[in-house]
């Protein structure tokens, strides 16, 4: 059988379609495997997530020993395979939540389903400084949270509005020996001014933006223009918070609401999206904390929802047919 | 310095002190002592809760190893230990919610915090042994190393799976003069076998079950079922070890606001209960998803709401100082 553009449809539709591969996606893939769903995780690159670029991870909880992200991903793709999830790599551009099953479009097929858990992340922004997208796990990071306790007595330096990174300021301030902190603004928000000048690690450059990021195997040095003269700061490690985090949410054209921001307002309870049958997780929904094991929580609990509503499903299904 | 009750009061408060070292507690410490903040955990017993008795786990992202309950455990414990976190094996019986910092009484000590996780889990059950709610505090017991002591040279019995109740039956084994230990096990697990066999005051009773207790003023009896016949056996203290899901919430002695139900509800962005600064997370809030890997993300999300709370309180405190 063959759609509209040649391309194959498969009779028997899936319970449960993933996009996307990163750790929620994968840890929904396991629960609904191991709860004998019919799974597939369509997924455009194994190695282009947050977790799958992140060098170390060390604050996964029960993983004591500090492995890379790509390993953390291969270990849960590993597991939900051995449940009999299906992964394929492809490109997802578009999505039918009218029809029932729902149809995603992929580069390769039309693929049909009764559930889909949507897991496509965020990505940064379009535009890049220049080194960072070579140095991004090497120096380069998006989260003090995640990443600060490695430049313990280290050089860092910190870019983006002053109001968004106080609270990532406070964490790396625990642990670096020197901050600069380096932003557009001509001057520090008075309500955040006394945590800033009576912290001696942080050295303010403000009226500031980084114009290059270079280094070795690591980040070592940064160029910062300010005041008409570039200056050049040795650094072990560069936080960037410069235009925030953008929900990929392109490939559905409207098809799920999102809210100003553009994130997927999801039931923390389900993860239910507005489509019923449609769930959204990780870093595509509006959240404040970014973290894998969130992440792979919020897998757990969509899979378990959409393993509910296909049995309800079926189950009026079977009823009908009576 | 010491409190009313001449017990040690620690002048520096912690920053976050965590009620229950199950998975959500741990991973909470974890987070927390990451970001250096000033962190214990309180755990009545390693072996106790739901996760500690779990034989075998196979569906936690990132551990494609079946692995035991237990050994999950430890791993995040190491985890939370290497990066600072405090553990203490202590009870804790009573909570001071209104003052500042807040106070949490345990059998050894008064600790003081800035702020307060509670990851009691659920135990109890709610279909309750025939005389089991009559005799509370009337020689049944949930807490033989609170209660040990006023069973010097008397005989008792301990139900539950024999791997949890280990360090109970130490506790009783230094004053009770006979103690029926009352499994549904067919065999005491051989790791256990030694301690039991070689104490004479243990008296075994596998495939068995406590079908009835009774007394006057006090416990005089117990009735066994065992492999199809019933024995009376004369007892004056029972200590009950079987695991259900009611909220354990009783050393709370309503400081904090639980539902009909008895569970904590908590806002599931932040993990905040209805005091300011008291987080609670896993199977002591009203949730419906009870998996490993969701209390240990409501674990960090609750230690990263209480690290954000400890910085701004920290940050007032400093300005009203000045």
């Amino acid at each position: 059988m063959e759609n509209a553009n040649g391309k194959p449809i498969h009779d028997e539709p899936y319970d449960i379609v993933i996009i996307g591969g990163g750790p929620g996606g994968l840890s929904a893939a396991l629960y609904a495997a191991r709860g004998r769903m019919k799974t597939l995780v369509l997924d455009k690159n194994p190695a282009a997530g947050a977790l799958g670029s992140a060098d170390r991870i060390a604050n996964y909880p029960g993983i004591p020993e500090a492995i890379s992200g790509a390993e953390l991903l291969d270990r849960i793709r590993a597991q939900a395979e051995s449940f009999g999830a299906e992964l394929r790599q492809e490109q997802v551009y578009g999505v039918d939540f009218t029809a029932r099953p729902f149809q995603v479009f992929t580069s390769g097929a039309t693929v049909m389903s009764k559930t889909v858990i949507l897991a496509t992340g965020s990505m940064g922004r379009s535009v890049t400084l220049p080194g960072e997208t070579e140095f991004t796990g090497r120096g380069v990071s998006y989260c003090a949270t995640c990443d600060a306790a490695f430049y313990q007595d280290r050089d860092v330096a910190i870019a983006g509005a002053t109001a968004e990174i106080m609270d990532e300021l406070g964490a790396l301030a625990r642990f670096a020996r020197r901050i600069y902190l380096i932003t557009r603004e001509k001057e520090i928000p008075p309500e955040h001014a006394d945590f800033i000048s009576t912290n001696p690690a942080i050295v303010v450059k403000t009226g500031g933006r980084i114009t290059a990021i270079r280094g070795g195997e690591h980040v070592d040095e940064i160029t910062v223009a300010a005041g008409g003269a570039d200056e050049d700061l040795r650094v072990d490690g560069v936080f960037l918070y410069l235009h925030g985090n953008k929900p990929i949410v392109d490939y559905l054209y409207g098809a799920i609401e999102t809210t100003e921001e553009g994130c997927i307002a999801v039931n923390r309870e389900t993860m239910a999206t507005s489509v019923e049958g449609v769930y959204a997780i990780g870093d595509v929904t509006c959240k404040k904390v970014r973290q894998v094991v969130l992440a792979a929580a919020e897998g757990c609990v969509a899979a378990l929802s959409a393993e509910q509503h296909v049995s309800k499903r079926d189950r009026a299904v079977s009823q009908w047919s009576h």
